[in-house]
């Protein structure tokens, strides 16, 4: 089975090793999220794709689901020797040898999907990882605070911010022109099913496709959701955050509505809203457990979307 | 005392040491050479600087005379297994961060003075740190082995091939076109004496002297230097592989005579080179122990020269 998963970081990656879990054989191809990359200390950081490399390739930590197992900082605290900030983007030493080799690649004229792959060569995270664009997308996002209202980098307001001060409104810039990365919409065309994992639906899914040409070759296909709103809150993260900024409900609903019938064909809801089971609107929604506690209880979620796909393309 | 020195890496940074602790309140500005600079990883390294830097700043491996104390090695390691190379320069995490403030630096436009500047606001060397010249030159060796004549950087003959290929040539590719840093020629018109510390007198020293205009207002000042060679052997390093490549005999009045009458007024010859001791056509040579085994015995190695600049000039 041929499928594509549409990307972002915590709940995406670990969504995709249930999935890998659930059909050892798919041919998978993943278009990871760009919109939350950035720059910091010279170096090009790549927080999405990485968390999705390092989670398959086995190099996560694993307790807070982004950045490398049996990590050290010293890097970090040098750097705080030198003065040199930030400080709230935590990066670690190892960590910062995949920066460094992926600017190295970069600055050296090779494009982010080239340089992912060769990335890949050493994780061999058993799936084919691309970056959604090889443009510079960056999401930002409109705040106000006590220091006025400003457009801050995405991860300036998750991160140190916390996404503790609302959102005005959010923006994937360059998104418009943009241009898929090379083999993204091939690999949707050669798609059996398409899936969006619980990743964020606004700047993690939401961005993939804001990139022009994507949503419609998504949308032309056979696409199960799973829902990252249990009960009308997110799973993980803040993603609640960022639906408020938009004016979508932090409901199973609402996010699925959000995604339109256009573009979704089921999608797969947790028993807490198993009210919503049916159809909704020509959205075929399934209510069933969506905690993913452990790999096998993911590829059991995993299962299940594909389930959904193969009945909606019969 | 205004005081300018014309530093290399390990010899001249512990000599430096040495001269602070013979004259504690000696208003010193090194003039460090840049030659030896590489650009590995995609970040700037130089290694000469930072050994002056770590050195005079307690920051220093003691027992390899460059790298930094309590070093590890979490990023090598992980570069290694990106399969990205060089492997054959060792660059510790600690020393990394480093690299990484410079190299964001100069890529903002900062010149390399400044950012020297910049590092040493928190090494606080207790010197006035200075590149020889903010454009880039760097030592390039003609070597021939099995693999053909060719032109290597200055590093992979030195670390790589530890200089046991012959050099048929060795060029500070860009120093004829090169400008001294801002304030070199300044600090060197204004000092009462111009020391050249035990420095590679070719790749270290030679290639500060090659910066145009830097060599004729040494000339005009006191000069004294500190024989790098003892008993026709270097003190340590490989600087007979260097002196043999531009046809100079690795002895102490070969070296002297190599510098000229021209730029030297006095020089310090080890005991074992007593012989010397006298007037060497024009350059007055004193002969006393010039092995740096101790910062006590080196501050009484920079008290001689000191005393030496100071007969000279009265």
């Amino acid at each position: 089975m041929r499928i594509v998963a549409l990307a972002g970081g915590i709940g995406g990656a670990r969504f995709l090793r249930g999935l890998q879990h659930a059909d050892p054989k798919a041919d998978i191809t993943v278009v990871g999220n760009t919109g939350d990359d950035i720059s910091l200390f010279g170096l090009r950081i790549c927080p999405d794709l990485d968390t999705v490399m390092y989670t398959l390739g086995g190099g996560i930590n694993e307790e807070q689901g982004w950045g490398r197992a049996e990590e050290t900082f010293t890097l970090r605290d040098e750097l705080a020797a030198y003065e040199v900030g930030p400080s709230w983007f935590t990066l670690g030493d190892r960590d910062f040898a995949t920066h460094i080799v992926r600017t190295q690649m970069l600055e050296a004229g090779y494009p982010l999907s080239a340089v992912t792959e060769a990335l890949c060569d050493r994780w061999r995270p058993g799936v084919r990882l691309l970056p959604m664009s090889d443009d510079r997308v960056e999401t930002h996002v409109v705040i106000e605070d006590d220091e006025g209202r400003r457009a801050v980098h995405f991860q300036e307001w998750w991160v140190r911010l916390h996404a503790a001060v609302p959102a005005r409104s959010i923006a994937a810039v360059g998104a418009e022109d943009a241009k898929p990365a090379p083999g993204v919409l091939e690999a949707i065309e050669a798609a059996d099913v398409v899936i969006l994992p619980p990743s964020n639906p606004v700047v993690s899914v939401g961005t993939i496709l804001s990139v022009p040409g994507i949503r419609s070759a998504v949308a032309a296909k056979t696409v199960v959701g799973v829902s990252p709103i249990i009960g009308g809150a997110p799973v993980r993260g803040m993603a609640d955050a960022c639906l408020t900024a938009i004016g979508v409900r932090t409901s199973a609903g609402a996010v699925a509505e959000h995604y339109g019938a256009d573009l979704l064909d089921g999608w797969l809801v947790d028993t807490a809203d198993a009210a919503l089971a049916g159809d909704l609107g020509g959205i075929t929604v399934r209510a069933r457990p969506l905690l993913m506690t452990d790999v096998e209880a993911t590829g059991e979620i995993a299962r299940a979307a594909i389930d959904l796909a193969s009945e909606l393309r019969a």
